[in-house]
């Protein structure tokens, strides 16, 4: 295989007057190179010596996006050979990014990650025998395309229980996910003339992709302290929004009463669908629950629901409480799109429902989660007490608003070297805004919490540039004992299949 | 609700010079009516007296289409009411069909359906047991849109050893069954320019309907003895072939070795991309097995499976063996059709094949399959000597050809009085052509079988126009205890929710 080594022949668009950092620039250029198909599988990328001289900037720099790009799939190496561009299928494997304390770093503060450790085995295997020790044969035939009755019967009662809907078991169409539910209702609202879907800025980026990948406009509508601008949605000439209401993704905030009532006005006035992402709603510690806004307006809102926080994202159980107008299609879309999802687990799930270990479970993860909660205010509170914290009360991460002046890109690219990794909002913002962090607390322990955001806090005291200048060393881990512990785990498997491990 | 009482009003194109029988024409104005949504969701139908006035034939013809939609799930029935449409989402359910001793004809010979009373719920419980118990927290995360790693080597050594493929972990991708599986290739080759698929004819319907629907287009081709007529194929400008080569779908024939390697020089010359469905290789009796196209051309075939026909349609596990060149795309569809399908299923069905399990319930199934087919293959010598029989040698149904002059609508009719559902090869051709019925045998007993099959050779002998006159009562069960039991089952649940039942 050919070995380049000149820049100019890799196409690299990088400029020192960006506004953005070297090494993210380098990062993001070579992604992007890859994801167009531009560099192929296998291609042999010039040394990081040879790519930095080229490009007139420190080898740090180039070393730092290369190992950046092998974390997230996009490269692999091997010792004593090139570093080769990855096959996309790693790449998409790293885009999912199991969470798996052996392949992340050691503070990893990603949104909206349930705690893995806590899923109850035992239940869970206990509902799976009984489904199969007294379920008719049936179960083994082509599924309801719907999901099983008994799984819409149970959902539908725990769903009216404790989130305020009105589902009727006639109504659910049960999916492998909210990201099918979401394909699917694209799919029918397309049917039926649907062209543009207002959605949340900052919103979730891959919901909006998702969309328009559908064949959707997108229309992004300012979210602030009380939710969705609905004074700015109203004046759209839109069919319908997705919003997620009871906990805004990613501000943390909840829609204000008087802005849910407006909406749902001027959606039933005009027609619109509302599509409620109800994502994380059984999470809350400080305030009563905020029931959904289908409950208030059953034949307006396309309710959109999984067990990916719930309980764990890899069983593809989600679910669908649709208008009585659209249920029909729902089900035939989902027909035609897999013939149905497999049955056992839905009856499982269902029997883990109707023998309360639903609401056992959640109960011992809202305690867990509370703490950790507690223990990420805690320690912003002591480490960088200056900084706003917001979207507390409720769910698995929260925001910090960062000083001006303060980029997210630079901080993250310094929290890297540590080990630590940090979320900037700007990924869901489709206009730009001021800076912020989103800090998932779901899946670390209070004591890495309390750690990672010291960590956190040393380096925006010292400023991000810094150690920007540093050479990046990314094993540098805060505890040596951890240290060799990952490095003991990383040398006993081949490299560029981390991600494809395990499961 | 309204009640119509002219069947001017409900729009009923019916004629008496249609060669169709009145029952089908009646019945298929009245299901396309309610597929098109002419006819809505709890529209009252008039009485089968006032329509049989209105349309001026025997009353008994409009209870036969009442009662055949009843039974698809296009109407619905309560005792002392009018009979009204149902919500699509029931005759959906009916069009999947499951496959239960409690809501079929006493006698159904729906071609294709595996025994489901024979699936190993104690092995499978096992394997599930075992991934619950020894595998990393990783599995809860969101899957390896792939599939899960240690799947795809299971099953890339059980498909190499028992079908002759060339499969590599690599470039296998995981999906919910065929049908998603055929949904992302279309999604794929029309990415990369394909514009028609050449299908087999006769073929199965419900595929051609599927390639449709993702935009592609498709071009039958012609079936004789010998497989997929090479010659015409290749006159043909298609980009892309599906096929079932090793036997084929539904005539049972299998691809004469100069024909496969036509097809194949063909196709290699021509990069056409070939998709083979090899849907029931696995049950094969009185000849060698057919190994797959894949394994001669890898990077030419796309292969398809599942474990429906092996195992159960309702666990939806599906693969996808593809060349090296589509794979990375293969797992991008999938990641965005539904981030992956379940891990701990994936890794269930691994640990059933390392574990031998699949083989040993391959082995039993086999036999059973063979005992059932010999009995079909006895019962029609005995009692129709004269038809020709084919496509005995593998699978789970055979094809009996009718003599000229014997139309398989009213014989499809005159069975269903029996209780007896048997299936003509109409649906599945592209041009007409001679009459035949495809006899599954897989879900029935051998006894079942025989008194089937007796029945039926009655139902010829006397002509299935004489029965066409008499009182159609579709209660009419050839065994008086099986038909007091059946009848009391159907008592003890509420009608039109018969296929939404037991699962």
């Amino acid at each position: 295989m050919k070995r380049t080594t000149s820049a100019a022949e890799l196409l690299l668009p990088v400029s020192r007057n960006r506004g953005r950092s070297m090494h993210e620039q380098v990062e993001q250029a070579l992604r992007s190179a890859i994801q167009t198909g531009r560099l192929k599988a296998g291609f042999a990328l010039p040394s990081t010596r040879a790519l930095a001289e080229d490009l007139g900037m420190s080898r740090g720099v180039v070393v730092l996006a290369y190992e950046q790009l092998l974390a997230e799939g996009y490269l692999t190496a091997t010792r004593g050979s090139a570093t080769r561009v990855a096959s996309i299928r790693q790449a998409v494997s790293a885009a999912a990014a199991p969470i798996d304390a052996e392949t992340t770093p050691t503070y990893d503060f990603r949104p909206s990650s349930p705690d893995l450790t806590t899923f109850p085995r035992r239940a869970w295997l206990s509902s799976l025998r009984r489904v199969l020790a007294s379920s008719p044969n049936a179960i083994f035939a082509y599924p309801d395309p719907a999901g099983a009755l008994r799984t819409r019967e149970a959902l539908s009662g725990y769903l009216n229980r404790t989130r305020g809907t009105l589902a009727q078991p006639g109504r659910i169409v049960m999916c492998n996910g909210f990201a099918q539910g979401l394909r699917l209702v694209c799919a029918v609202l397309r049917e039926r003339g649907v062209k543009t879907v207002a959605v949340e800025d900052p919103g979730h980026a891959g919901q909006r992709a998702d969309i328009n990948s559908m064949g959707l406009g997108t229309h992004a509508v300012r979210v602030d302290e009380r939710g969705i601008d609905v004074a700015r949605l109203t004046a759209l000439k839109a069919d319908a929004v997705l919003l997620t209401p009871a906990h805004q993704f990613p501000t943390g905030v909840v829609l204000s009463p008087d802005r849910r009532k407006a909406l749902l006005d001027w959606a039933s006035r005009h027609r619109v669908w509302v599509l409620e992402d109800d994502y994380d709603a059984e999470f809350r510690y400080d305030r009563g629950p905020v029931g959904a806004l289908q409950g208030l307006a059953e034949d307006r809102v396309i309710y959109l629901g999984s067990a990916s926080k719930t309980l764990a994202p890899g069983l593809r159980l989600g679910w669908i409480v649709s208008p009585a107008e659209l249920v029909d299609r729902l089900a035939l879309a989902k027909l035609h799109a897999d013939h149905g999802s497999p049955t056992v687990d839905q009856l499982a799930f269902a029997d883990f429902i109707e023998r309360g270990e639903l609401d056992r479970h959640l109960r011992k993860a809202r305690h867990v989660y509370r703490r950790r909660r507690d223990a990420a205010v805690e320690a912003l509170r002591r480490h960088l007490p200056s900084l706003k914290i917001s979207g507390v009360a409720a769910g698995l991460h929260l925001m910090l608003t960062l000083p001006p002046g303060l980029g997210e890109a630079p901080l993250e690219e310094a929290a890297s070297l540590d080990s630590l990794r940090i979320y900037g909002l700007r990924a869901h913002r489709k206009r730009p805004g001021g800076g912020a962090l989103l800090l998932g607390y779901g899946s670390l322990t209070e004591a890495r919490i309390e750690a990672g955001i010291s960590l956190l806090a040393a380096i925006i005291r010292k400023g991000p540039s810094s150690s920007r200048r540093s050479v990046p060393t990314r094993s540098t881990v805060w505890d040596p004992i951890e240290r060799s512990l990952k490095e003991r785990i990383a040398a006993s498997r081949p490299r560029g299949r981390t991600y494809l491990r395990g499961n």
